[in-house]
């Protein structure tokens, strides 16, 4: 924004200096280059134009496109010094024709001219819209910075140059940089001449580099955080031009923390604050191994949406993915999209590349759940199941080629590139000897860190015993959601639901539940031992039923087969399940009141498998807790406890045994968090559902955003994706009033958040602050989270202190 | 509920006073049925048996019927004294057994076991569930009733009755009543014998009849209302037993308040009160012929969703309902379900009924807005279009053939029934003398008064200049709602939109758009003209585009050919707008966001159509608002209003003229709520849009909703359908906090509430109360919203004098 943002103008430019620096330069073309540059960028400044996205055209741009045309050319560099000269005496025109008044040779005129510019900008119609949209006060104004030059192009005792103080890439501790001789800084970096690497300036300027050397150190010092900075070097006398904290990799991050942390520059404290959260992730995730990646081949790019690296046989189908792992072939899923449906190919594959859909669609939301590499809403992919091709521009690849992709930076390639599990990884899984891994040495003594200053409490969203051992690996201390539905969908379970759905009277219904009691114990068996005592969510059966019904003929006919009905009864029952917006309609909580039978037969298998196990021959603590989805009303959960407390206590007095367990609820429409005083009367917990209560707060459906949603980035509307990082004015205020209401009911009462924003960083940060006991995210989002959570205490301290 | 109401049973009877009482009465069958009766009462109380829904068992009913069965009789009647005498040793045993003591004998215990079985169903689980639920608290604590008993059984100087003050049918003020001679209660309502018209009783005994003539005066005079009691007369002796303020019809209340004023009975504000609001509805609506009623012939029922008669074919097409009206036949259209497509038959036909949807389905929306007699949701009904039929149980209808249906009652007739407009409806349409109507009288009247009292202005949601103008008659003070959209489908329009939402680029777009302009002037210029400078509020494009596009092959091809394009194109931009949660979707000023040009548009021709009356030949007032929809944040209507403001400004300069216009936003997704002070920044009113904001709220398909809500009226959870009655608590709340919120950035910001919700009497004393400036409900509604509002302000006023 422009006055918002200081601008940098290179003054003093004219006519006569133009000349007189073409003349000792010997380099006119670089001289009128130079002039005509400034005379843009005042241009730009005082005829109000502002740098906006690609497709603008930007006035000097077309003044620029012209003459090349004219003069045949395509590239800025085939121009001339003639030729710019020409374009200068354009540039100027346009100038006076805009503004009515001549390019000024003065350069106190120019200043002033800049000056008075970007003063008034702060009063023009775009500025005024832009306060207006990020509640900015007209009254704060606008500032200009006025600053000298120096040239590192006036002969071969000049240069410039960019340099870290550390390796921006792995950390570490080496003098990392480069530069030009007789250069000015717009040269390092437009690629047209090859910076020199820093190490060979104590060759050619040996004074420089010492003094270099010691700037680095004083730098350090001073900052106490890695240092990315330019200088430029006027007939031998060096310049600092600025320093700023440089940017890193994940690695490096952690590195640079934990070292500068021994070299006593930082405090434990600062150090945690230093490391983004995130970068633990680059620690966890498989990587490609980095002499494969030399050769690989780009196709395309979609939404990051399941960090890591993937590689294998493309396939269209759950089945496929299934079959190709049966004969030990690793497998990319490629979906337009994905539904529930697929889930047994999502687990079996790889990776998972979706060319519809954003980062809050099913298969991301599926893939981050599981740990599994995942891209998304790859657009420009053309994936035809007929056919069996996926096309990229001109690649079209067929089922059974490779394909490789990134889920880190939704980069996708062509054919296969080597992958690796990381290092932290292996440890994690008792593959490598901590001793042996250096990286892991640094993410330890980070977590130790993490673990040491954190208030909030970090669980898991598990659904099976492995995902459950993962997490504990990565420091969950227990399950804020099991999602019960994806217990329904493995071997003949899927069928015994889908006789439940297709049930027309209640005994038929019970009938089916019958047969899935058992499987059902089973699952919370595994969980419970899992998670060796740790309390584990669960959340009763939520999506609506169709769901759980197969869409395609096929499967139909199988179907009404194997439960001996015709196939027009399924699609009769589908028909009749089918709704305008299945996310309104008849699902959650809502389910359980329509069919108490299935609230009471999951009830009944988290209680015998917790009576079991407490009562087993080596006896496993359980802390059930039963989470109803979906509540609006206090009349809803009251139904649906009633029924829970009534098992819980024919479980208790049958086995003998007393099971310390909780029913609660999610808070996941925007009436539960508006009544959540009433709610609390009955709930004895709360956990946050911030992805639907996202979805009803802003009246958004995240499987239909990719339609319009570029739009509003382009606007900047949305500042970020409100299903990555929680939208705190609106679902935060509910939240926020959600744990006032709550405990002033009910003091004390237990509140978490189950949604996707329990695993971001800056949505962490407010889940702290209006304190939450616990988030719960993914297995490998649980070490970015403790991260998270120790910066969020650590920043709320801070603050206190203040 | 329980402890709640007090419980009434007649106490005394045992096997001693039965004897007596068969033998002294000469009627043994009575005598014991009297006692079985008692007995059951008493054993429902001491063992805790509540009445409950039809499918539960009682357990005396099981009793009852296992001896019915064994003496092969069916009728309770058809049982002998000895019979009853062998039922009621059957009913002590169950007592016995299952309260483990003996039914006694003594009046005295009778009473002290009743008294403490109703204290003690306090603490029962059912009660404490219920309090639970509802949240009472449990220290209230219940209340027993004990009275003495009169008989008007024990000869033929006994009578008993109920009776009127003033004919409850049409609020005439005649002594209205009837009465059996040696008689109980219960003989009245059981319909075994035939009771006698009142006056008869002045001749069979004139002294109690007298008596009873001035009983009604005084209780007339001491309820200040018309009263519905029960008397008995037991040797000759006159007893009250209750009277309480009678039931009456619509018509009744009007005309009882308005006569009870004039008799000084009752003050104005009095009157005001007592009639209910949706009285008023009974004015106004089409009704059946009386005579014709008499032979009809009732099919089924459904969701009374827009009152009123109508009667005609059945035609299961749009284009049926068209081609039938032309032939000058009126028409019944029968759906499964609506949508937009059906619009035009919608307006062509008498009345609508579906199989599907509840009352805030398309059908029913779109049905109330028009004033259209609509039953929806007879989900007993089968249509079925293939083979044009329309099953109802047995009676199977054809296409052609002639049904009736009752709108306000939610009864489906078979046949043709005559319908006729209202008197009030004939004399607002200048059909009829008023001084002609004495009905018109009672309605002017109260009208007069209404308007005298409230604070609330009232506003209309139409869409065309008839609707505009039938609202003016009904008293509205102008347009709080005009849907842009209906004004797409007619004619050569529906061409235009769809090639707008099939064009590739933003030429092609604006092309379309360019062609849809006049017509959209015409539109406003009609709208302002029939509103005579009452303001008007325009709510900018916002259904999904999808709507606009057909669905059907037949369509498809026609319109392909139209457009010049392929079939397939149109296919795959169906597929393309698809989505799963529409509702959550692209639309509303997404729209506008997406598609900025339709937002030009139709604010252009809002304001060309605004300068043209106000610089034309009789200069018209115009107040344009302009209302931006599913605004969510700020940022949201920054944008839509900068365009709308350049287009005002635009046209003014063009037209040299000044228009007085606001640009304004819809309130109804939450985050708009809860970010309203933000969103007042801008927004120069908020409009309510309660359906939406329902939606959101609440989490819930108001189309998907029939799949589960008959579950929900049963267990209680909702006590009112949130899309016809405001949910306070939750909704309300909301609406609550955006009028604080925008108060506290806008002062005197202007409020309104244009939802279905506007018409509702209930919800309108809410928004009395939280100091909205109107509502805004359909042409036909208005009545009822004048009246609904002055109660509200009377209520205020009474609550701020106590």
């Amino acid at each position: 924004m422009p006055g918002m943002m200081d601008t940098i103008l290179n003054l003093g430019l004219n006519d006569k200096t133009v000349k007189g620096l073409a003349a000792k330069s010997g380099n006119p073309r670089f001289a009128y280059d130079c002039y005509r540059r400034f005379i843009q960028m005042y241009g730009d400044v005082v005829m109000g134009v502002q740098p906006r996205h690609e497709t603008d055209h930007e006035p000097f741009d077309e003044v620029m496109s012209g003459l090349k045309k004219e003069l045949g050319v395509t590239e800025d560099n085939d121009l001339t010094a003639e030729n710019l000269e020409e374009l200068i005496k354009r540039y100027k025109a346009l100038i006076k024709e805009r503004t009515g008044a001549s390019f000024p040779e003065d350069p106190y005129t120019q200043l002033w001219g800049a000056v008075g510019a970007v003063f008034n900008s702060w009063q023009n119609e775009r500025a005024i819209i832009y306060r207006q949209k990020y509640s900015i006060p007209a009254e704060w104004g606008t500032a200009v910075n006025v600053q000298a030059m120096v040239f590192g192009n006036m002969g071969d005792d000049c240069a410039t140059g960019v340099a870290f103080t550390r390796d921006p890439a792995n950390g570490e501790k080496v003098f990392y940089g480069e530069y030009l001789i007789n250069a000015q800084g717009e040269d390092v970096v437009a690629g047209v001449r090859t910076p020199k690497e820093i190490a060979l300036l104590a060759e050619e300027m040996p004074e420089s580099h010492k003094e270099l050397e010691k700037v680095r150190r004083t730098l350090e010092k001073h900052f106490r955080d890695m240092q990315d900075f330019e200088f430029t070097i006027e007939n031998k006398k060096l310049y600092m031009l600025q320093t700023r904290n440089g940017k890193r990799t994940g690695l490096a991050a952690v590195r640079i923390a934990v070292e500068m942390n021994r070299e006593k520059l930082m405090t434990e404290q600062t150090a945690v604050l230093k490391i983004p959260a995130e970068s633990i992730d680059s620690l966890l995730v498989p990587e490609f191994d980095p002499r494969a990646m030399k050769s690989a081949k780009a196709i395309g790019h979609g939404l990051p949406a399941g960090p890591g690296a993937a590689s294998g046989v493309i396939v269209f189908t759950a089945n496929a993915a299934l079959r190709e792992a049966k004969a030990g072939r690793k497998t990319v899923l490629c979906r337009v999209e994905t539904s529930p449906e697929d889930l047994k190919g999502m687990i079996a594959a790889e990776g998972i590349l979706t060319s519809r859909g954003g980062v809050s669609s099913h298969a991301a939301l599926v893939a981050r759940q599981m740990g599994k590499v995942c891209i998304c809403g790859a657009s420009a992919i053309h994936i035809d199941y007929e056919k069996r091709t996926l096309t990229a521009g001109k690649t079209v690849l067929k089922e059974g080629d490779y394909i490789s992709i990134n889920g880190t930076t939704g980069e996708i390639f062509e054919g296969l590139i080597e992958t690796m599990d990381s290092e932290v990884k292996r440890v994690l899984s008792g593959k490598l000897k901590p001793e042996k891994s250096d990286t892991y040495q640094l993410f330890a003594t980070v977590m130790g860190w993490a673990d040491k200053y954190r208030r909030l409490r970090v669980r898991t969203n598990a659904d099976t015993p492995e995902m459950a051992t993962q997490a504990v690996a990565y420091g969950a201390e227990g399950i804020g959601l099991c999602r019960t539905e994806h217990m329904f969908f493995e071997g003949e379970r899927i069928d015994y639901m889908r006789q439940m759905i297709l049930a027309t009277d209640e005994v038929e219904r019970r009938a089916a539940l019958k047969k899935l009691l058992p499987f059902q114990r089973k699952d919370f068996t595994g969980l419970f031992k899992a998670m060796k005592g740790f309390p584990v969510t669960i959340r009763l059966l939520d999506p609506p039923l169709h769901e759980f019904l197969p869409h395609d003929d096929t499967t139909r006919r199988e179907l009404a087969e194997k439960l001996g009905v015709t196939q027009e009864t399924i699609v009769e029952r589908v028909r009749a399940l089918h709704e305008q917006n299945p996310m309104l309609g008849h699902r959650g909580c809502r389910l359980g009141i329509s069919y108490p039978e299935i609230t009471e037969m999951q009830a009944r298998a988290i209680f015998e498998a917790a009576a079991s196990l407490i009562k087993g021959k080596n006896p496993i603590d359980v802390k059930p807790e039963i989470m109803v989805p979906l509540v609006g009303m206090k009349a809803e959960l009251v139904d649906q406890a009633a029924i829970i407390h009534r098992v819980a206590k024919e479980v208790m007095d049958a086995k003998g045994v007393k099971i310390d367990y909780q029913v609660g609820t999610m808070i996941e429409v925007p009436r539960a968090a508006v009544t959540a005083d009433e709610i609390a009367d009955v709930a004895e917990f709360f956990s946050f559902g911030t992805n639907d209560l996202t979805q009803t707060t802003l009246g958004l459906s995240r499987d239909d955003m990719g339609g319009f949603f570029d739009d509003y980035k382009e606007k900047d509307i949305y500042s970020q994706n409100p299903f990555a990082t929680l939208d705190r004015a609106g679902v935060g205020t509910l939240v926020r009033m959600a744990c006032e209401k709550g405990r002033a009911t009910r003091n004390g009462i237990k509140l978490g958040i189950c949604g996707e924003h329990g695993g971001d960083p800056l949505s962490i940060e407010f889940f702290h602050n209006v304190g939450l006991n616990y988030v719960s995210c993914s297995p490998p989002r649980v070490p970015v989270a403790r991260l998270s959570a120790a910066q969020s205490a650590l920043k709320e301290l801070a603050a206190l202190k203040k």
